[in-house]
């Protein structure tokens, strides 16, 4: 029997284990910040009938530029953002995931660095190292917030290629401010990268980094129909940013990455953007219920402008990670001492897990007085 | 307005141009060999109602392993190859490109060496560049095919640590005979991947590198659904090999990188792979057409394997692709001087392609007097 360590692997990679979130059988997986509302009827009927339609032409290769759905993309983001951006400054892939790789492999690669601010997005590290890019945590206050000063002045010392700034932040769920952004452009001749995956569910007044492309060439802002589009399975990622960007990843991606399939099925998800966006509104509150229930328990949160809430505090969090399992509870464990992450959804989920929670709170939260700090 | 040159590119892509085949409307499009043949309307029957049923589950992620469409994966390898291969050989990803990516992420990368055959795959090279390999052209004799003897040599010279042959070769059509690709499997510490993407169209008698896994962990066969299956627009790639390097790519892929869609309409492609192959002999029948007629027209081939046939020689193909595409007939300039490639499909093509062939012959062959050799 071969195992992994036999084969002639990078040595980068050796000792490493594959991510992955457990894809666990259980009642309430509140572990994904997938949006647990069933999609619109009218949309699976479209959906049905656009997927039907494109089986056909599955023989051809699929629009290698994806030229229509990028035009979709576009005016989506003109509608919501307030600015105008022009299908040529957007480019999708399967999933943010590719996005993200594109454009290490664009920008960054061996002898680049990549700096992004820990705790965030789990995979903006792992696809550094799929690409060979050096990687180096950036520094958050205690109360998860990037010092914009201090942020600026660790970018320029270790002179990254990419920055990476996840905003709303994950795990954490708090945006971050445009001042901040703007500063971390200014401090790095590389490009910077905001990942706005969790965006359409941020607090009121809070603008997307969309409005500071114009004049940052360097600038880039990713999204996804994963989250608030209800369309996880979809694989859909995009990224806007300044036309040569879009040229720039040419030079990479692999030709036809996107299937004909998911081409026709994201453009029909986009012509019911309302219909699928108004389940935003459902989960925003149920996530301001999870954070308005924690005091009460005990525990407290961090400030969240996406569909899931970072909840503690915990003496042992994955004890009480694995006591809410036990009650068919399944949120994120995201390896932050003394915090787990829950994904908002329907009312019956935050029933479900305000429950689990009551019952083992007493027994699981910290005890050392700070709890509600 | 800001251009390429105004990123902080990777050196290695400045000056670099995206691959391509052109997209042009074209009434006979015979340049990706894609199959022409009307997708089995069964299919397109159980494909509507697989994806209609897919669609209320998009809102969650994928199953990440891609487990059920592994196994039938693996099912039609044992069938067709007569070598029992087990689902955890099997790994599959957004097209064979994507499969390449991630063994090149995998096993190559920056300070590693890729080698292969040249002329063949031309994304060989470019992913080997995407993911910071060296690329180095391996030897091929004048009738474009390999010398085992010489061939070993050169990969232990340079001491690859990825090789590629492709079999049947892109684009000069003929299948690689096994010893050869036993002795480059002896001739390298690293992992020797055979790219099988035409192999369905192989002329009878020629087996599949799988019937020589057994023994050989280091050894990758990689095969797509583009081709004979007809399923260009779905982008479906996949490998087989040992357990421990599907275990190895775990590493580099991204999480849920298969939608549900494609895993969904690949399983039942899959279902109806007689149907699908029907169309196979079709395609060899029409390939062999081509090939006994160009003698009659002071031309010559390549013996080929695939759904494709390199034909010349031309005083300047280029200028023949250009005739040719002048008379509504779009083939391939693969870059070779002297020959041109084109895609076997439908008898009507055939015609078309031969017409315009006989109409262009006589001022476009060469006249060196080896035309026939």
């Amino acid at each position: 029997m071969t195992s992994l360590e036999d084969l002639p692997l990078r040595p980068e990679l050796r000792g490493r284990t594959p991510y992955g979130a457990p894809q666990l059988a259980v009642r309430h997986a509140l572990n994904t910040n997938e949006n647990p509302y069933p999609l619109p009827p009218p949309l699976l009927a479209d959906l049905a009938t656009a997927l039907a339609d494109a089986a056909p032409g599955l023989n051809r290769y699929p629009d290698r530029d994806a030229t229509a759905l990028r035009a979709d993309l576009a005016t989506y983001l003109t509608r919501t953002s307030g600015v105008p951006v022009e299908p040529a400054q957007v480019w999708a892939a399967n999933g943010s995931n590719e996005v993200l790789q594109q454009l290490l492999q664009t920008f960054g690669g061996s002898g680049r660095t990549a700096l992004g601010f820990t705790p965030s997005y789990s995979m903006h590290p792992i696809i550094s190292a799929g690409t060979a890019t050096r990687w180096v945590d950036g520094h958050r206050r205690a109360d998860f917030t990037i010092d914009p000063v201090r942020a600026a002045a660790q970018v320029r010392e270790v002179a990254a290629d990419v920055v990476f700034v996840t905003s709303p932040n994950n795990p954490t769920g708090t945006a971050v401010d445009l001042d901040t952004i703007a500063a971390l452009y200014d401090a790095t001749p590389g490009v910077l990268v905001v990942d706005e995956a969790y965006t359409e569910f941020a607090r009121a007044g809070t603008p997307s980094a969309l409005t500071l492309l114009a004049g940052r060439p360097r600038l880039v802002v990713s999204r996804t129909m994963s989250k608030a589009f209800g369309m996880a399975g979809l694989r859909l990622g995009y990224l806007a940013a300044d036309p040569a960007v879009v040229d720039a990843v040419q030079l990479v991606r692999l030709p036809y990455h996107l299937s004909s399939l998911t081409q026709a099925a994201a453009r029909t998800a986009l012509a019911h953007t309302d219909a699928l966006l108004a389940t935003v509104d459902a989960v925003k509150a149920e996530r301001d219920r999870i954070v308005a229930a924690l005091p009460g328990l005990g525990l407290t949160s961090v400030p969240s402008d996406a569909n899931f809430v970072l909840f503690g505090r915990f003496a042992d969090a994955h004890a009480a990670w694995q006591a809410l399992l036990d009650r068919d509870v399944l949120v994120r464990d995201v390896g932050l001492p003394g915090w787990l992450r829950v994904t908002a959804g329907t009312p019956e989920e935050t029933d479900a897990f305000l429950t689990a929670l009551g019952e083992i709170a007493a027994d699981h939260r910290t005890t050392e007085g700070d709890s509600s700090s």
